[in-house]
């Protein structure tokens, strides 16, 4: 049972704090993970906890590139499993993706773990725990560059929710799409993606989903360096508008 | 040993965020004081990851209360004693402060291991162990109202590095003057605190034992609202400095 009351204004995302904490406790988050959580959180709460105009656009171009690729896999790592296990699920159905654990920090027990709740979830298959499928994609160190050879290795279009700059560049470099959730405009990731989503995953996935169920989506001009220079500018204007005299 | 390669363009930060790993390994942070260091990052990375003038003005008059004070007291937290211990006691020296232990997610057992980090660290006496010594301060829920008769509840100037805002508000409503370090300028510590060191803790204390050592200090004028709001323009330059076409 939760102990954080209704009321609380920023209640939602007290409870998106404790789902990373029983992901913590249940072997799903690392302690790295926790604190990335709260480098999102801060971006979050400066861009006012909610899906802006700008994300909702990056949504409905990801919902198409997702539809129209041949290969889409989803990338799940610690967090996401803890946040959203069924939703990366549903998403797969949807859009017809293959799942897959690729964790920033390897941890065998961790790998299964994850693999446990997205079972749990109603994944039928996840990829990334067999060494026998193990393949390396260039530009990463060796632990970093192992990805499954049913999975990303041979993916058209990779999405990775929350994902680390070095890892991002390397699929951009071995020719993926890539579509990221990062509430970091700034990032690395965010700047190198072809798709970024600046928004909690969270929140944002439900709104993925339901744009890729939509059967007729048409292609719409999108430029995801304009895209993010509007997100900068969205916090700017959340600062001056909390602190007026600024 | 560290694996953090020194030429790497965020080592500092990320030298900080191992000093926390180990603290909670060592069992002197909570989950969720992972989690709110992720946010105190995120602040710190837009602000450039240095020491503003607007922080250091703030230094100055902290210096200058803490100078002027009758009863000071440091209030500690598991993430402040994973991050310097060592500079807590020797501003404590120097001030002629008393050092209390006060958490937010109250635990006899982290509570011990603090007063053991700060004790190796040459703290003669630590506060806010002793049941007998328990007072409570109006304004808050039971767990996190409790002070020590010889510490908070006696000071007439407190310093608490990352406290939150409830707390803070209450300080203020016993009487006491609020020096707080907080990377967040928006935050209700920030806007309630006297004077708020929007800065790394970990990088401003060492200016702040400086400070506090120089013989003759001056009354500088110093508006803490003002000062908040120079910084969120920092942010706000920073942010247009990063994303030039924002």
């Amino acid at each position: 049972m939760s102990l954080i009351p209704k009321s609380h204004p920023r209640a939602k995302s007290l409870y998106i704090r404790e789902k990373l904490v029983k992901g913590f406790d249940s072997g799903l988050v690392a302690k790295e993970g926790l604190m990335a959580h709260g480098r999102g959180e801060t971006f979050d709460y400066l861009l006012g906890e909610k899906t802006s105009k700008h994300a909702q656009k990056a949504i409905s171009a990801a919902a198409f590139l997702l539809n129209n690729s041949k290969y889409p896999v989803i990338s799940v790592n610690g967090n996401v499993a803890a946040l959203c296990p069924r939703e990366i699920v549903k998403l797969a159905k949807t859009t017809n993706s293959k799942v897959e654990v690729n964790l920033f920090y390897s941890n065998e027990k961790r790998k299964k773990n994850i693999v446990r709740i997205l079972k749990k979830a109603g994944a039928k298959e996840v990829l990334g725990i067999n060494p026998k499928n193990s393949k390396r994609i260039s530009g990463l160190d060796s632990a970093r560059r192992i990805v499954d050879k049913d999975g990303i290795y041979k993916a058209d279009v990779v999405v990775v929710p929350l994902e680390d700059g070095d890892r991002t560049i390397a699929l951009k470099k071995a020719g993926k799409k890539v579509i990221t959730f990062d509430l970091n405009p700034l990032s690395r990731t965010a700047k190198t993606a072809d798709i970024t989503i600046v928004d909690n995953v969270d929140r944002a996935i439900n709104k993925l989903i339901s744009e890729c169920k939509k059967s007729r989506l048409r292609k719409a001009p999108f430029n995801n360096k304009r895209n993010l220079a509007a997100v900068v500018l969205e916090i700017k204007k959340n600062l001056a508008r909390r602190m007026p005299h600024a």
